[in-house]
């Protein structure tokens, strides 16, 4: 990775960028501060880290502003909807205007592909992806990656099926670069008009019983309204051909766990029943959430 | 009250569900608070309380967060408006998630009624009714007999007035269970399409000149566009026969006190001249939704 | 300046309504905390400052949190997008109803002129002006002073030019009282429909050549929506006029910088390239506004 500026290997813009050992030692780190009795830290006090989100999420803004509180952070949040990015002010000149006022480190998430990358040349405190568009989003990646590894001991030779729009996915594509650098074998399953012919390059596309024959069934969350209609039209239809019924976990192995990123469409992409299954992982991805993004945090900052 | 989880007990709900010594225990709380010199204290540090917003409210969030800050929480602000609710998450999996985030406790604002209970069921941590629907608002109703028992030295005997939507009110709701605990004699007065059957079996309702004749007069927010036009067709309809008038307040007794939860429509249920009188504690409520809203948090919690 | 109430010399409502000594004593105190090398001091530990925003702003708002935070109060954010103003509620019962709650101090913008001088006389608490309609934006034209100041040593003798729409801009008469009382020489440049007549009556109107031979030129925001079309019929044509392009900042003199207040309209008002030009002042400006905001937040607590 060239060295373009000060902050730029503390940057995370993507799992793409990221070597094998970048990422376990983020995965470790993230095991220390899953495992600290106390909530909060004064690591980073006097620190400032901008949350900005030029797409609105719950989630994930509220895991970075817990992680961000834990490590003792002042934490600055700022969201489109109610910012003069309305008024057509681009977003290069918000998070300038943001690094003008002294923050130390930016949480990003925006819509324009590619325009990380460009950001990240120009600002010199270090910029973290929460997603941008449908190219990465690594911090969920990444606590996809912890919750496997926590749960079966290494990545390395896991089977991990990815069903669902795998075209407009950040998160499969974020999990594809990740699973493969630790050693996993990614199979992705997808009606014909929500593949990526490019990530197809990297990892076959199967069928729904093969897909389900893995170590790792994660489903996405799937936006029928993006899509021309093919021969999926409905929800309905969808559950039939490549929602996780209960009938399919079934014929999931014994020991393998379904995943998804949140939140859930119940009853298209998998079953109410599903969602909080002993199989399931859903709510432990979530609650991982905090400890990598610490571990992603105190990277960038520390 | 049945032990349904370990939180259960540290929830609030609802006043229906306390009894009268949790209520004044919950009131001598508050008048600790309110007589702290300092503003700050360390109690919950390293605590973290979300307050969860699916229905917007400027007052009841700020003054919970005022009383979190003062007890030396982690505040996280979550509001459905910029949420993932928009795309259909529902309520549930959302608490959930926050829960798995790692929260200690939530305040919640809902539509829903009878969601809340359900909740408190399935979640670990506890959580505390900012108003849900038209079933309760119980910190308003706290808030309230603190002010009435400041007012008077006491509640029991004291005869309150509740003027207007009582069909439509937590607040009614609310109040009327802690007063009734407390010894209180309440009525209502409302016109025939804002009045509640269910709770006319539990306090009568009068005319607006008995009404006037207690100890506390109480008017609620109108939302006219609420209702069917009944007899009331407009705002001046209704000043002129439920209004609190300038001509009414004069016909009130001596020592008797205005309340009203606020936000006023001025010059619809109470006028003008009225919401800064020397009767009125509509702004001392207020005052004393922080000390209120402390006690709470901190039976929850501490 | 009558005392109104105790917190009457602690308001910020405007610089015409300070005199020159207190303006450069925030200016002074501004450079003291650009100086200081922690970004979190104590000194206003247990105080609580609200943010009361009845108009959006992503960058004042943001600038004023890391100003309080690096203070050390406690921050409360307010916006009206998501409040009960919506419901009607008056900014008066809203900035009551937060004094209630125990804020120490108010910062609070809005459409309505003359409205914060009424609530200042109200309220109990000190308000700082964040900016209200076209009237002020005291804070934004005090970091343009300290800028000023900055690069030219002292602001006595500078000839000042404001070129846009001076009729709409609260930036152009908060920068006139200021600079006019420090003995800076002011100039306006605008076509017709953009020019206000009652400060014409303090500083000439010059033609666009004459306003580039000035020390400083400061262009404004132009919002062509809301003007009637003069001659100015389209962004191209507001450029052509009186845009500061590239080719006439060539005609500007070497030392003479560029200021902008922001959000720039990039290839309107000023061109894309001049923006981190080296004349150009703009993101420096930007991070001057957290120490003056510092400055008059201290001033108003301390």
């Amino acid at each position: 990775m060239t060295q373009t500026n000060v902050a730029c290997d503390r940057h995370l813009l993507g799992l793409k960028q990221l070597d094998k050992e970048e990422i376990v030692s983020i995965l470790d780190r993230a095991a220390h501060w899953e495992r600290q009795p106390n909530k909060v830290t004064h690591l980073l006090e006097g620190k400032f880290v901008a949350n900005m989100f030029f797409e609105n999420s719950t989630r994930t803004r509220f895991s970075f502003e817990v992680a961000e509180k834990r490590l003792g952070a002042q934490v600055l949040n700022f969201s489109a909807a109610a910012s003069s990015v309305e008024k057509g002010e681009s977003i290069y000149d918000t998070v300038r205007t943001l690094e003008s006022m002294g923050i130390d480190a930016g949480v990003i998430r925006m819509k324009p592909i590619g325009l990380l990358a460009e950001l990240a040349e120009k600002i010199k405190v270090p910029l973290i992806n929460a997603g941008d568009g449908n190219n990465e989003h690594p911090t969920q990646a990444l606590l996809d990656l912890y919750t496997m590894r926590k749960s079966f001991g290494e990545i390395k030779g896991l089977t991990v099926s990815i069903i669902g729009d795998i075209m407009h996915s950040r998160v499969a594509r974020s999990n594809l670069w990740g699973l493969q650098k630790l050693g996993a074998n990614v199979k992705f399953c997808a009606p014909d008009n929500m593949r990526s012919e490019e990530l197809g390059e990297h990892a076959p596309y199967v069928a729904i019983e093969e897909a389900l024959q893995a170590d790792v069934v994660m489903t996405l969350r799937v936006q029928l309204e993006r899509h021309d209609k093919g021969f999926i039209r409905s929800a309905e239809d969808y559950r039939e051909h490549y929602g996780l019924t209960v009938e399919r976990a079934g014929m999931m192995k014994p020991h393998a766990i379904i995943m998804h990123p949140a939140p859930v469409n119940r009853g298209v992409e998998i079953d109410d029943e599903l969602v909080e299954h002993e199989k399931s992982k859903i709510f432990t991805q979530m609650s991982h959430g905090v400890p990598i993004r610490m571990a992603v945090i105190e990277r960038a900052l520390a």
